[in-house]
């Protein structure tokens, strides 16, 4: 079946009506075929462009059509080509798209992991790491130049963050290389899915963001997944997971790992029970490894396996007040029940870490029993499950597999801290991958918010990547515009925790900001925020005439009122 | 001139609409005239209501109408006719508003300080104290009944706390005065107030938000704002900052006062320069007394005076990004370098505290170098502005004159502890009251996100009131929305650090919350939200039928993948 995707003329509303007065730009690397993506905001007068990092993929290039039925340009082709390691197979095709699957041969270590560990520094690791440098070039000239832009707030105090963080001035491929190799970073990169723009996710890198999508069996198709991907990547979503569990996962997935210039994340275990029809009793082994083959076959950069959660720590969760929110950990824990038996993930993980090492498929080790309430924060039903998780990283990584942990979820703010220090003591330097967490339980509607003070909280503690939470959280399925606010909200999380590790030169977006709003430069205020339209209709409601932003007051104050212009006459 | 406001009919939208199946019930004290009110939200079936705390006065009363042009009543009158230690006077009448002036004997010490010091515990402290214990008789009662919505997080590990917060199990008068006496607490309640419902701010009661609302030239009128001032009570706003600065500032400022449960406060300097036609040059000291009288006599409870900023302190800003960023600190700075002299709120500040003593106003010593930028934070600027408000604390105390201090701004997070150390360091345990803080700057239109996670952060580590920033901020004069989304988003904040200092039953409404989602009480859910109306529409985009406010399940994950269902399966 071919769906006709509306998606085709969503290219019609590109980056730069969005974004406006700024161009997606590439950085090329130690070779031709290494160009490495970032949005160049321009500003008025003699004012030094801005530097961001970009995750919009081709779909942010200026003039370029792109036709989601055929796919993004594969810019990791040829460096997957050279490796020649692989076999090569057909898998039945989707749509029309391709359908040769790599799968690498038994004998040779084919992850990022494995050639990190034999010092070799890939394309995506050079790759990852210029993507990480977007305004540190800036910085190191704005030092040397003595710039008051440079001064930032480095040499603050910092608070203790729970992994050993130590961020260079400016990253290599081969820190990158030492980082992975360390386990203390991923990258995670399908072979099967040569579209995607390679990143790095670790404590010493910029702090990365996901975005969730997907149906459910309630509501939206396969146009509305991909738009909401193209959605999700122009606002900056790092990684995307698709978490559908309704009509047609397989053919959605497909569309999306097509169009995807970030990795996609899955639960496998979802689609599984579907080709059950529900039904947790008749759930296996056999039909988990077959989808899992289906899905890392496609393309899939990361898998969330709830391995986690063992029989042992059933008795645990009756004493909470929201027992499993997990839906993995509690399909996983309802089917140990029915079976009697130790959760299959757990006794198969080996097998798993086979099928993952072949495509070089990151596992992203699920918390099934994560807190769901503050009440339920960081008790023994938590804590047992990380202790496990720990385990299974070692695991993992002796088959040279990629690992990150997923953390929790409603967490108040004065444990956060504690939340970061167990997942280190437990699970090592393997980056942490929390979503939030909430700091709060009773403002459905906002949890955007709630979980943006958690979150930002916990990646200047070290957490590697945020887990996007929507305003819809607790109450929906998140549409459009939910997107979007859950991924700014997240943009500045991981920005304040960014500034607060002394990221060299994250400052200098916040610099560039303040410096324009001194010397009322509107437009450059509206360019440089992280949702220009929003800022420019909001200082508009009020003054929406032309003249007025060129005015050097606001509505705030008022002409006579306006600090920063009597400020300007001292 | 009389108004003809619109306000009259906002009645006919009660509290009771905007928060379904709550209403609000009086707390009686020792007396039958002290009335305490708090809000009910009931709960279906056989679970408690919940009490929370109401700003929202006799407008929040089921079945009222108050008619605005006469104003709410005088809560307070009896306990200050008792008192029996002023001057009556009149003023010019607003609008047929009450014109008699209280003013206190010049040998009489009628502060709320003078009380505490003096060991007595006025009306006021013992309604103050039993609006702070909502939740605390429900927590002990659950705590005797090992009911399971008693466990709370407080037994966790807290971060270090600037000031020395030990927050009480239930809050008595005789607590309250003492933290008074202490100057670590204070009850804004000017005897020209007798309107407002007394509340206390300080670090060891519950965090307290401030919405600003006030007209500029450019936009607004009386109407406009007592609505706003309505709105921002009904959301939860503790006190409200009039800082008009347009057209009738007096006659505006007096329909605030006669209408308004909560404090009220104001920068009198806006309206002295006003008198001057935005003059400058011309502003004097004179100027300033007579304007400051003219607040104080209509009721104002505090004000922001801008005192703390030095002649000498003026070069410093010289090396900053963005210069002064307070209105009224660039005001007196404009007016110290065209004069060559010394800030006259400086030189006069003994004779403002015997001005303020006179009416129990409290004094929030603003800080008219709080930076503008993460550029500027906690620089020599701001640092020598704290210095100089020791000092002016010491001698408002002398006087009995309670006193705040005002911080900043934009701070990023790695900072926010360090400002609080510095507060307390300079200003001794005197409550701070912060303006966010911003922890980054280049998210204009989210600002207030950004700033709740600066605001939760540092009320955590012991601020006792945090003033609001509007998602307008930096762009425009924030309208009703972006008064509700400020004052949520704060909510949220002051919330989170409630949590988070372990505020004895702060968890019982978090934890009610998540008992009403693992049952599928979604109604009471709705209810028991800041912004019920808001979460049900939410939930409503995607099942709106009656039917599904029963459901077991809701749109995210659908029936068959909902976690909370299976996990009750378990």
């Amino acid at each position: 079946m071919t769906v006709s995707l509306s998606v085709k003329n969503n290219h019609t509303c590109p980056s730069s009506k969005l974004f406006p007065n700024s161009r997606r730009i590439y950085i090329q690397g130690s070779r031709k075929d290494i160009q490495v993506p970032m949005r160049e905001i321009f500003q008025s007068a003699s004012e030094p462009s801005i530097y961001v990092y970009d995750t919009s993929g081709a779909w942010g290039d200026q003039g370029i059509r792109i036709n989601p039925s055929k796919g993004l340009p594969r810019i990791r082709e040829k460096w997957l080509n050279q490796r020649s390691c692989w076999y090569r197979s057909q898998r039945s095709a989707v749509d029309g798209f391709c359908n040769v699957v790599l799968k690498g041969k038994a004998e040779e270590r084919i992850t990022q992991l494995a050639f990190a560990k034999a010092g070799i520094v890939t394309e995506e690791m050079e790759f990852a790491a210029i993507r990480e440098n977007q305004n540190r070039a800036q910085y190191i000239e704005n030092l040397q130049l003595l710039n008051p832009l440079a001064r930032c707030q480095l040499l603050s105090q910092h608070a203790p963050i729970a992994y050993d963080v130590q961020i260079p001035e400016f990253v290599t491929g081969e820190f990158v290389r030492q980082e992975i190799a360390l386990g203390r970073a991923v990258i995670p990169a399908n072979i099967n899915h040569p579209e995607a723009e390679p990143m790095v996710i670790g404590c010493n890198f910029l702090t990365k963001i996901n975005a969730n999508i997907g149906n459910s069996a309630l509501g939206s198709d396969i146009n509305d997944e991909v738009e909401k991907l193209l959605w999700a990547i122009r606002w900056g979503a790092d990684t995307v997971m698709d978490l559908s569990t309704g009509r047609q996962i397989h053919q959605t997935r497909e569309w999306i790992l097509r169009n995807s210039p970030v990795p996609i994340g899955t639960v496998p275990l979802y689609q599984a029970l579907e080709k059950t029809n529900g039904n947790i009793q008749t759930l296996s082994w056999e039909i988990y490894r077959d989808t899992l083959i289906e899905q890392v076959e496609q393309g899939v950069d990361y898998v969330t396996i709830h391995a986690g959660i063992l029989k042992d720590s059933l008795p645990l969760v009756k004493k909470r007040l929201t027992g499993i929110v997990s839906r993995g950990g509690s399909i996983i824990a309802s089917w140990m029940q029915q079976h009697e038996k130790e959760n299959f993930l757990y006794e198969h993980f080996a097998d798993i870490c086979q099928i993952l090492r072949s495509y070089d498929v990151t596992v992203s080790l699920g918390d099934g029993l994560r807190p769901g309430s503050l009440y339920d924060a960081c008790d023994p039903a938590q804590i047992s499950e990380l202790k496990t998780l720990g385990e299974l990283a070692q695991i993992a990584n002796s088959f040279d597999v990629q690992v990150i942990i997923e953390g929790p979820g409603h967490i108040p703010m004065q444990r956060v801290m504690e939340n970061v220090e167990e997942a280190s003591r437990y699970c090592g330097v393997a980056p942490f991958y929390t979503l939030g967490p909430l700091v709060m339980d009773c403002a459905p509607g906002f949890d955007h918010i709630t979980s943006a003070i958690g979150a930002s909280l916990i990646a200047w503690r070290g957490t590697a990547m945020l887990c996007y939470v929507t305003p819809k959280e607790h109450l929906g399925l998140p549409n459009k515009n939910d997107v979007r606010d859950g991924i700014v909200a997240y943009k500045i999380a991981a920005h304040a925790a960014d500034l607060a590790k002394g990221v060299p030169g994250a400052q200098i977006r916040d610099n560039a900001m303040s410096k324009a709003r001194f010397e009322f430069r509107w437009e450059d205020q509206f360019n440089l925020s992280f949702d220009p339209l929003r800022a420019k209709s909001m200082h508009d409601e009020t003054l929406d005439k032309k003249s007025m932003k060129s005015a050097d007051f606001c509505s705030m104050c008022g002409p006579k009122f306006c600090s920063m212009k009597i400020s300007k006459t001292l």
